[in-house]
């Protein structure tokens, strides 16, 4: 099976070289989704319909470049950007080409994941790392894009009061972003008090610990607006379920946004119209586009560290990989679970 | 009664008179929201708690002017923007005013509306009707500026594909500002082939009459977007339903956008997650802002003709008055009931 | 000569197969850039060093197409977008494609142009034409665009009053497209009074004839806006002289836009102060980006006529050639010169 | 002549009490308009006519207020916004109300400024102090509030790449500003040395020295890009001279912006041809507008520290005031001089 794949990409790489790079994979972040498809074998609209490999956060040395390729060398570290656009669509040619529906990306069915000894991969979408930014950090740069996408599909600024609705993963990137685009107050919510104190440590202003019982939305509302005097400016649900939109709708202040980040219920019944009757807009996100350097300065110049979310390690053995995924699945203090291969 | 009223009035005015006018009223249409709290007696969270006049759709003639009010003079045809805003909180300040707290608006407890003989109002919220505009076109600016405000928020222009759930008052003028505002193709769809062929007699690219049931959408949606063969750029639910807001999210495509106009469900399950992975924001809608002189200039210049949309008039007796109201209510063939005052 | 050309297009070709179309050209506008290179070698910092084939306004008939071609079939007319951007930098990730540095535009040196009888180019820059699009009205594509690109950048709408300074062919495009993107009023002023009447034929409500003289500027500032009452919100200064900035800089209300299209002075002495501190803006246009599908539709539905700005043809023999550049550079009454291959 | 002052702001207040307050004046600092009045008697098309008060950098206690203020308390610290508009033109409706032609702004002819004793004001521009921040840390929120509107209007945020032409004053504001609006890399260039320092003690990225001769502009703009390796996104030109101009104009990167913040020049001779060909886009600035609380928050917070930029403190005797306008109009080392009264 492995031996298919690596011929498989030996074929792409021939055919594809001269602005191709060949990358030694180093680091490989698990994500929700890939424990998404380990666990349910889909996610939304996506099937696995045969034997797929996972990973998408991922960094490596690079190994063979194309001789087209200008702005790398070997040996360099990279983190790569896994989505391959068509650039020639619509929402290509307009700058949105994380919409591209010819879009290619590493671990969603049929495309392999990353979480191999080697990948193939166009040159323009390695970024390489500077010294002072290890390969695990490159590879957080996945998620970290993320967070940024989000907060600038929002507007967010030094005058934006941001709401986060859950700490997992991607809330605590969403606020380490929030906290670069300027933000002067953030408050941030979940029915964990572990993840809490860690969104806490990492700069929420406001934690809050809340239920998961939709009656109790008016009151956790009421709170959380006393908390954020000034009224929420922008509320990034990063949970994704119908208690949590329904909380983010009525916290939000009018003319506000709600940025649904997270993907946990499919349908949810809310009450959008007195939300649309306040102007207060939903905006949808699909991973990110042009984040990635951005990510690297903000990790290189200090600004943000993203370290502390590396919260467990494993080689890339049989065995590693089962408990890793078992790791990952099980939430709570497991931010993010990384593969040194 | 009346009498409380217009002495209640004339204390405002004495009190308020420098930059007031005073209008005797000529033209004033019956709105959906009117016909509502005739009915409900409430409107979301507006409710009626004691007798309240209606109207705010409404133009007429000057009567006096407050002492320094320069841009009108007695004698003059005005239209009157409704709604008095306090023009010093954060709204106000960053011109979003239709979104302010302290909003005093015609017809929304427990501010009276005018339909009555005489109102006070702000020179700067009274709009000088070019000769060529009648008092009827005058008083239909108000609904007209629900389509203008839809279509600015939206930001349709000439490359946007447009598709408008629902052909009643509101769809018809989202209609006529969206051809204004520049678009190459529109589809409009109803239960009502009634309304569906005043649309397209009012420039609609194609009509479609549509069922209720929530297990037609994925058909539907099917038949939409294969009429509107470039994809769907903008969708204004101008009904409000959750069998429309299913329909509008699905046919949107990708980075497209979906104005909730209508507000005909408070709570709705819909399929959130899915659009906001693609993109496709669902944005809000509070009545309008600088709408007033772009819509006499566009009735004035003759790019948009309203009087096709006043399909019965009345006289303002207390006879008439309880007819107008009924056929107002029974919707049809009936778009928007005027009274001559 | 003519015969190395193809060879070395015929080799391009053989390399870029796939995703490329081979067009037999039909109709070739000659454009104020061509004259400029064929009168001076040089256009601000594109200079010509060696014999170079002009022309980048055009459309023509499909020969051939790549394997990977699906849009387009053999014997469809097309029109061509000149410009062949990276796709890979941060300009054309941005959707900013038009600013891409690596970009290999027709025309402009060292590429050649298209007044050839073949061309190679890329699948997704050829759009087809419809059956009621002429190759003559495609070709037409190429300068509308400016237009188009223009009014978008300016963000012209429906509430937008617009002064266009300079009524050649750039300037006549812009009265166009803006007339599309929706305004009430628009004032066109140039020195020569033939040109001014046909842009009073295609829909500009006021035209003036001003003087070359900067002395003029303060009494024909006050004219100009005598006649656009409500203040000018978007100037688009189409000629680019220092007399016409400084007349476009003063005359744009507080708050608005100036958008320097023309090129006519390479340095210009203005008041950049006052206008900055009114706000005023100055947008600068690069040729254009995702314009063609748009000007194809909005010539396909009789939204604007091309027609009458073609006011001269001739056949591609080297006689007519000499004679039609002539022509061009005449201006006056020659607003556009085609060639029909 | 104090007398008739007090008398005349008596009556003012007699007229609009209700929403205005009294404010006992503490802290007020010179700007280089109050310099220029000083010395020239005009600023642009601003004439001094008869005496004026000038001053418009001011916080104080507030003394008395009127019945309808609900957000202010007798003995409140304040910071004052000077400018008061109409609320009721295009451009307030708009929220520009820093362009509204009837703005009323303290120290600008014919309004006095509040170098006095007492000031009368509306309530909705007088703003809260929190405890933590001083009055003269209030009164400089009135040219922090240049930095913040320069780089809201400019849309800086975390991935821009900032120039700053000087480092007066306002040029410093620009730095402590686009810092909150989260930039990874500032340069800012100066003719002196010394306010060089203070610009990089204030987390400038790069500091480099530059002549005053526009022959050395092209060496200048090479320099400086080479230290921002990157592109120059932005350049704030907070001198607003004929050299400054040509070297933002060329030294910004294609599609960036250039915004005009400082007044040096009323007319220069710029290349401006080339850089609307990159669409480098000119950008002004009029004051600012919706600053103030986000200004307070910055230094509440911590975020940012004005105290630095105050290098001298004047008493209000006759004395003083002299030597007060003495050092600010020498520049060099004195950036902000404030009167404590």
């Amino acid at each position: 099976m492995e031996r298919r794949r690596e011929e498989r990409q030996h074929s792409w790489w021939r055919s594809r070289r001269p602005k191709d790079v060949k990358i030694r994979m180093k680091a490989v972040g698990i994500c929700g989704s890939d424990v998404h498809y380990y666990k349910h074998m889909r996610l939304t609209n996506s099937i696995v319909k045969e034997p797929m490999v996972i990973g998408h956060e991922y960094a490596g040395v690079v190994e063979e470049i194309g001789n087209e390729v200008t702005h790398l060398a070997v040996g360099d570290n990279v983190t790569l950007e896994p989505g391959v656009s068509c650039a020639h669509c619509s929402h290509c040619k307009e700058g949105r080409y994380n919409l591209c529906d010819e879009m290619k990306c590493f671990a969603t069915p049929p495309i392999h994941g990353c979480l191999a000894n080697f990948v193939v991969h166009p040159a323009s979408l390695c970024f390489k790392l500077p010294e002072n930014v290890s390969l695990e950090e490159g590879a957080m740069c996945e998620p970290l894009s993320v967070g940024v996408h989000a907060c600038r599909r929002a507007g967010a600024g030094p005058h934006t009061k941001v709401l986060i609705m859950g700490s997992g993963p991607i809330g605590l990137v969403t606020l380490m972003a929030a906290k670069e685009f300027g933000f002067p107050r953030v408050a941030v919510v979940d029915v964990d008090e572990n993840r809490l104190k860690m969104a806490q440590e990492l700069g929420a202003h406001e934690v809050g610990c809340v239920s998961t019982r939709i009656e109790d939305v008016e009151k956790e509302v009421l709170e959380i607006q006393q908390k954020m005097a000034a009224g929420i400016d922008i509320t990034f649900d990063c949970a994704g379920l119908e208690k949590t939109m329904r909380t983010a709708l009525k916290a939000t202040r009018s003319g506000g946004e709600v940025c649904l980040v997270g993907m946990g219920h499919v349908e949810m019944k809310v009450p959008s119209t007195a939300a649309a009757a306040r102007e207060v807009d939903i905006l949808g996100l699909h991973r990110y586009r042009n984040t990635y350097q951005l990510c690297i300065d903000l990790i290189s110049s200090g600004r943000i560290n993203v370290k502390p979310l590396i919260t467990h390690r494993f080689r890339f053995s049989q065995e590693d990989v089962v408990k890793a995924f078992n790791v990952s699945a099980m939430g709570g203090s497991a931010i993010k679970v990384m593969f040194n291969i």
